[in-house]
């Protein structure tokens, strides 16, 4: 974010809008997973930020657009750890699949960054950031590289997003189930929708994933 | 719903309170048609359906449980339209496409009744009426004929519905877009996703579709 503002180091008043910012959104964030809404009032949001009052326009135009933003960083956070995680991985296929396999057991293992996937805000899997431009530069990238093949990856990406999401709720909604096994299979049913064969697609959502703990987050 | 209650035909007593009933749910229909919620209140509802206002409670213990009535019973409709208009059709393969192509273009044909299976109360897809259990019906005859193959029954109903519902909302987002190519390409996708072969998931995409109307209904 920053060097997309600017190439120069960020000035000290730069840090200090950025850090009252960062303020709001923690307090949002803490609100939003506490409440699972934002229905408080400004003054309560900028008192758990520790900022002034008079300060929350000058950083947001409505308590819609702050909840929008601390949704937006959490997902990003989220989506920057998978990429992290699976840096080292060729195959755009296997990071594809071992992203969806790791974000469906968010369920158990983050189960308020799930709900936030899952909730109407997931509308923003349609936005420029989080999960969804991941989603479809590895989806894009295993086209190019002769493992996918689809006639529109707008469709691809909706019916992407709609499996993973069902079958969080199905998780949800039986939580005596194995969330591995129900997304392993979701995404072994989104590799053949990709015409991936199934001896490989078997082999792809199979394959070890990174133990590494998701990162920790007020949503 | 009359003949699963009884075998006789229903008593005078009976038809009434069959009556009050669909009043009442016909009533609810219109007020969420036209609102988006049934936050108004029981006397309004009582007087939109012509009845007594203390009757409302020997009916419905709540608005919430008379909503949940007003939507299965327009997703009910559906359905059955759906599985009247395709009686002919003998192989469940095509009887599952035909009606997820059909369910899709209800966002330009029925933009309500989309909306609803579109909406938080989509969870109704897992409630015993309605396209979930028409459509789990038609997986497993489509499995039994060996059409389609999956090994988890739940998570391939629950990406189907996931993938239907996305795409619906594609369409929505995208008003220019065509839902018939978009929905189309949709069902291909899931097609796939049971194993059907390239050229033949092709073929049941773009059959002729029966030219009826889908029922009118106040959502």
């Amino acid at each position: 974010m920053i060097s997309a503002m600017s190439q120069q180091p960020p000035s000290r008043g730069q840090r200090r809008k950025l850090r009252t910012r960062m303020a709001l959104i923690g307090a949002a964030q803490e609100i939003f997973a506490e409440r699972g809404d934002l229905e408080v009032s400004i003054q309560q949001i900028t008192e758990a930020a520790d900022v002034g009052f008079g300060t929350f326009y000058n950083y947001f135009s409505s308590k819609a657009e702050l909840l929008d933003a601390a949704i937006g960083e959490a997902l990003e956070a989220h989506a920057a750890w998978l990429e992290n995680l699976l840096s080292d991985v060729d195959d755009p296929a296997e990071v594809f699949a071992s992203s969806m396999r790791l974000t469906g057991r968010l369920v158990r293992t983050r189960p308020r960054i799930a709900r936030v996937l899952m909730s109407g805000r997931g509308a923003l899997l349609a936005a420029p950031y989080g999960h969804a431009p991941h989603a479809r530069r590895d989806i894009e990238a295993a086209i190019a590289a002769g493992r996918f093949v689809t006639e529109d990856i707008e469709v691809a990406l909706a019916c992407t997003a709609g499996c993973l999401i069902a079958s969080m709720q199905l998780c949800t909604v039986a939580p005596e189930a194995s969330a591995e096994d129900i997304t392993d299979q979701t995404v072994l049913n989104v590799l053949r929708m990709f015409g991936m064969e199934d001896t490989e697609a078997r082999r792809i959502v199979t394959l070890p994933l990174p133990a590494d703990e998701p990162p920790s987050a007020a949503i």
